[in-house]
Parts: structure tokens; C-alpha cells; sequence
């Protein structure tokens, strides 16, 4: 009998999604950071994301970074496809026996992130499970996008720069829990250097170049040695490790961009890492056995 | 110390709700069935809801029949507001170990459901659970509503009927899961006997009638001989069961209402069971002393 751990989440989703039915009003369905619903005037994002105890927090952790993380995740992905946020949807699964202090603190930093990036919580769950059961938050949430500040990571083109903002790998010291959501950087691109396809950094950039690129059709070729590493850590950690919630994105406009952004944003590196190529299999060739060059 | 259990989840609530931020375009917030957000053309209702194993189906259910009913139970919120299903979005957290069947099987539930009733998936997040954790399924859904067919809960006016679609209790028995969400009765009725109040039954009429007239600060005398039982089923069990998906909802024509409704739906029943009153205490005090008179 196959298990779900044997399909992968990949291929779990990939089932999951073959046969779906569609609507002429959904722009972009599953497989972006966020799905795209056409309306009359703003575009509508949808998106939804679980945290999971003892998978993406310790059991032990501060409630408050908890629910920081659970939104700023969600902000995230808004960031990506160039939107704002908006009405936000709380789900919590606890045993009973968790103490209230614990979801008071959690709400505490649910609404401290809202507070500081925008978006209003409109609604919930909350539903207890058997002693034992890890802690489950899940946020669902609606945000709009301008019809012509949409990125998707479909629209990557050969030639075009590839840029991430930030330093990547080592997010386990904190930074997965505190991260900032890179909604003004995201905003101010789509306003002045409209990315031609962006994502924000989850999974690593080894795991979540590729997807940019398949999505774009495109292969990729990386200079390792512009990536971006967070003092202390190694290139592996940084292709690697996951959770840098950074914005990662390909244009073309590469010398006015790079000119252009430390007056805005002077505290956060903007750093070219590759080019587009014309040959999707460079994505895994060309690209990653670059990777065996590294100085 | 102080657990969620101590606070019930009505305080829970309540106190998780206190503080939060509001927005104008927020029309309905937490508390109603759905939440309702201004929009130019169509309102835009958002929902979010969960079943766990073990408290909203057995663990060996038929995951089609739990795929049904997760779906279901949001159709029946938009129906409860007097709106329409649009766009979906599926959590499902599950230990590694689940047969890969389990979850194509769950998902044929959801679309047969989707399907027959209208809306799409867009999107959705899986996440693995430790082994021996309830499996989880969460629904988060956007759905419309025309401007002038959206009902809350708190339009009800002293006297004005109280009716109830089908008949109620005795859920357990199947109903539970695999219940018809009202969508086009409600629909029927905002187009041509648009109701004050509305919402559907899933906690039982002891718990959710209370909660309507709550919203409408009015109270209630209710005909405990005309609540209708589900063939078998006590009063007891109409009253508190729960999970009767069915419309309660409060309208001054009754008449016309009662005369008209069984053209359109011969095999629902559609009964009358009760008036609203001016005196909200009369939720508990005359409405419930009633119960102790009842043949």
C-alpha cells in the first residue's frame, strides 16, 4: 500500500491537482505563491499556509515568534506576486490542555506582524485535538494586487538578470521565526523595476530556483560566488537551508536596478547570482554542476 | 495556570477577538457565519473551517464521505449568508504513514461536492503530521454574494416567524456527513423572500438560535410541538444534537413563505417553529421555560 511519504509532497500535490476542475476567473491556480483571481478593478490573491509544532517551531517556542512567523509567511507570499495583504483567517488546533497564555501570546504576535505590514484578521477556527497532538496554526488570507504590479514566476526570460535580496542560509539560528516579510522592497520593485517573475525564498534556493525557473520554462546558470552568505555560514547553508523569506526575482533592467536600490532600501543587500539561460536543462546541468566549480 | 479548556471555546474567542483591528471595508467580522468584505460589485464572503479524526468523523470513515462533508459544511455557511461558492483552498495535515488512497479518496469527496454545488480549488498546503496525530482537514473559501441578497444574523425583528428547513436530530446516523448544504433554497429565498436572519444549524437550535437572536438583540418564544424531529429523534435530540445543516432563518411573510416554498422544493419541509420577541431575556428565560411544558 503506498503511503503519502512514499508519493513525496511533490508528487502528493501533483495527484491532488491533476484533475481539478478551473474557472475562467482564476488568473493563477495551485502551483504560484499565491493563487490570482480576476475582479473588476484590483486583482484578489488568495493564499494559505499551516505551522505545524515540531515541524516549523519547537514546542517550546515563544508563542508571540510563533504567531509572527504564521502571518509573516503569509506576507510573504503576497510580497511575491507583487500584492498587499488583507483580510486574514486564523485556524488554531491545540489540546486542551494548552494554556491560554499560549494562544493569547500567539495572538499577540499575530497581531503585532498585522500591525506593522497591514491586513486585519476577519474571522477563525479553533478546534481542541486529542493529548499529544502537535500544535497546528493556519492562516488563510486575501490580498489584492494591481493588475499591473502582478509577478508571477512564470515570466522569466533567457538573458535576464537573477537577483535575491538579503543574505541566505543559516535562518535556523532565528531568522525562520523573526523574519520580515519583504512587502516594501516587493511593492517599490513592482512600482519602479517591475520583476519579470519572482517568488520569496521557502524551501532553499537549490529547491526553489528550479521551480521559478520550470514555471518560466527556462534553465538557469548561478555564480556561486555572488551568493549572498549570512556571516557564518557556507554556500550549502545557503542553497540549502531554507526559511530566508527572500525575495528572489529575474529582470532585465539589471545596472539602473542595482543603482537605484541601496538609496531605498540601504540596509538590505540587493545581489545579482545568475542569469536566465534558453536551455531548461540548464537548470540541472549547466546550472548546478557550477556547483562542483565553487571557489 | 489557565487552559483553553478552563475558557471554553466561546471565551476563547472572545477573548482572542477583543483587541482586534478593524477596517472599513470590513463589513461583517468575526462571529457570523461568514465574513463579509466590501467590494464594488459583489460583496466578497471568506471562510475557514476544520474537521479533525476523531471529533468531526471516526478515524475509519470513508475519507470520500469526509471530503464531502468538509466542503459541505463551507457551502452551507455561504448558503447561511445568501451567497455562492467561488474559489478554494485545502489544508491537509496527516501522518506519513496515510495510504496515498486515503487522500485521492478525500479528494474525490471534495470535488464530487464541489462539483454539484458550484467553486474550484486554487490552491492548498499540506503538511505532515507526527505519527499517531489526528488527520486534519482544513477548508478556507471565498465565496459572493449580490449586495441586496446578503443576510446576517442580525436582521431579526420582534415578531417575526422562526423556520427551519428539513427536519432535525439525529444526525450521528449519517446526516452528519453527508448532508445537501442549502445553497439554492437560500438562494430561492433571498431572491423572493429575502429573510431578516439566517444561519445554519450546525451546533443545534439550543446553541444557534440563541446565538441569532443574540446578534438580533431580540428574543425568542418558541413551539417546541412544531420544532420538526427527524423520524426516530427525540426533542431532545432536534434541540441538541448539532450538525443538522439545515437554515434557520426569521421573516415577517410568512404566508406567502409557507404557501410558495413546497412549488419549489416539494421534498424539503419547510416549518415555522417559533416568533421572535422584544425581550432579548426571553432567549433564556421565557424561550427555554417552554421546554419544560412541552406534550
Amino acid at each position: 500500500m503506498k503511503t503519502i511519504a512514499d508519493l513525496g509532497e511533490d508528487g502528493l500535490i501533483t495527484r491532488l491537482c491533476q484533475d481539478l476542475a478551473t474557472s475562467p476567473h482564476v488568473l493563477v491556480g495551485p502551483g504560484d505563491d499565491c493563487a490570482v483571481i480576476d475582479s473588476p478593478d484590483l486583482l484578489t490573491l488568495l493564499k494559505t499556509d499551516a505551522v505545524v509544532s515540531g515541524v516549523h517551531f519547537r514546542p517550546d517556542e515563544d508563542a508571540r515568534r510563533v504567531g509572527w512567523k504564521s502571518i509573516a509567511r503569509v506576507l510573504s507570499d503576497f510580497a511575491a506576486m507583487g500584492g498587499q495583504p488583507g483580510e486574514f483567517m486564523i485556524t488554531i488546533a491545540l489540546e486542551k490542555s494548552t494554556p491560554a497564555s499560549w494562544v493569547t501570546d500567539l495572538y499577540s504576535g499575530i497581531t503585532k506582524c498585522l500591525h506593522q505590514y497591514g491586513g486585519v484578521i476577519v474571522g477563525g477556527e479553533t478546534t481542541s485535538l486529542p493529548t499529544g497532538a502537535p500544535a497546528l496554526v493556519s492562516i488563510s488570507a486575501r490580498g489584492t494586487v494591481a493588475r499591473d504590479h502582478l509577478v508571477t514566476r512564470s515570466g522569466g526570460k533567457p538573458g535576464e538578470g537573477i537577483f535575491v535580496t538579503g543574505s541566505l542560509g543559516g535562518s535556523i539560528t532565528g531568522k525562520h521565526l523573526d523574519f520580515s516579510p519583504r512587502l516594501p522592497e516587493a511593492r517599490w520593485l513592482c512600482e519602479n523595476f517591475k520583476p519579470t517573475a519572482m517568488m520569496d525564498l521557502s524551501d532553499g534556493l537549490a529547491k526553489d530556483l528550479p521551480r521559478l525557473c520550470k514555471m518560466s520554462q527556462v534553465g538557469f546558470q548561478l555564480q556561486p560566488d555572488q551568493i549572498p552568505l549570512t556571516p557564518g555560514f557556507s554556500l550549502e547553508a545557503a542553497l540549502n537551508d531554507g526559511e530566508d523569506y527572500e525575495l528572489l526575482f529575474t529582470s532585465s533592467r539589471e545596472n539602473l536596478l542595482l543603482q537605484a536600490w541601496p538609496d531605498f532600501f540601504p540596509s538590505l543587500p540587493l545581489t545579482k547570482i545568475g542569469t536566465l539561460t534558453s536551455d531548461p536543462g540548464d537548470q540541472l546541468d549547466g546550472g548546478w554542476d557550477h556547483f562542483g566549480e565553487r571557489p
